[in-house]
């Protein structure tokens, strides 16, 4: 993984401020304070300030932020100006599930196409998703020109589709297989693990015994 | 949410230098330095040790921490030393796949039961988990000692599911469900957004384009 010099916990905040300032866009809220993106999100006004203080000057002292300018702001630093084409590889309940999760289509990513090797998968529909054979992925992948890759297949086989979907011309992948996988100096990855907000819960469980 | 003196940050870290101390274990791997542990996570050996002096003394100046040792206490801080019971409630794509997720299983988290109100679902098995009717929730949440319930449900289910598990005694919810939700000041919750994911990819891309 390559480091940058803005903290990933930061970006993290931005992705969660920049839902609160949806919500309020929609509420036709205009202008709003850091101490109340803050409560918004339950964080603090000096965290607010300091996230946004990385990307140059928001605001005006006195009168805060326009709601609107400063999350088309964020959404530019996130990268999400723009529309992502997505695919899924691996089409049991995970895949299936992160093909119908309404929290990517709502930030812009686009899940183009499901792929397998199960012959009883291939064909088959998931909603609006298509399951296609893992054979055409490379194809799929050129002709649609898609950056983002979704790995949920079993850990034994992940390793073997980053080299496909990397050599097609991928950029980033999601990885949900429970196995660290190796992708060249300029492939993003990022592995998730769900069991660590398990284990967030289970920690503020045993302290407030 | 409450506020606690630990960051949530180090939470998640200890929860990844934990994984990586269980596979350290497995490799008969018996003592370890913070460089080392920051070199296999992909951190910082200040960090590691700035994390761990949270919770007290740990190793030893120029011989490294007991593999062990370390590990065992940092499942004790996370609530990990014992096992929990879970429910799943939703078993559509998302419950099923959380439901045979087994980076839960390998951290003590035993999935006992799906609930779901959809006469089609109920009765099924995923590998060996039953789906029941929501009706008799409350009654397997008591019976089970069931503490930490995972919400998978359309949003405008979320907040009734809430209402049945914590009257039941859970005290802890992970939630997949888009929604905010309100919860007694006793219960633990935390919202998981699958985007947040994509979006520090997206950043990343966009930085190093």
């Amino acid at each position: 993984m390559k480091s940058h010099k803005i903290p990933e916990a930061t970006i993290i905040r931005l992705s969660v401020y920049s839902r609160y300032l949806k919500q309020l866009e929609i509420n036709n809220i205009t202008t709003i304070s850091s101490v109340d993106i803050a409560r918004g999100v339950n964080g603090s006004s000096a965290q607010v300030r300091k996230d946004l203080a990385y990307f140059g000057e928001f605001g005006m002292r006195g009168v805060g932020y326009n709601v609107k300018e400063l999350n088309s702001h964020i959404m530019k630093i996130l990268g999400l100006n723009t529309n992502w084409n997505v695919v899924i590889v691996g089409a049991g309940n995970l895949g299936s599930a992160l093909s119908q999760y309404k929290g990517f289509q709502e930030r812009g990513f686009r899940v183009l196409g499901m792929f397998d090797n199960d012959p009883e998968k291939i064909g088959r529909r998931i909603g609006e998703i298509e399951v296609y054979p893992i054979s055409q992925i490379k194809e799929f992948v050129e002709i649609n020109t898609v950056r983002i890759c979704v790995i949920a297949v079993p850990a034994h086989y992940a390793q073997e589709v980053v080299a496909g979907v990397v050599d097609a011309g991928v950029k980033a992948i999601l990885n949900f297989a429970p196995r660290a996988l190796s992708v060249p100096e300029h492939v993003e990855i990022r592995n998730v693990d769900l069991a660590v907000n398990m284990e967030i819960l289970t920690f503020n469980m045993c302290l407030n015994k």
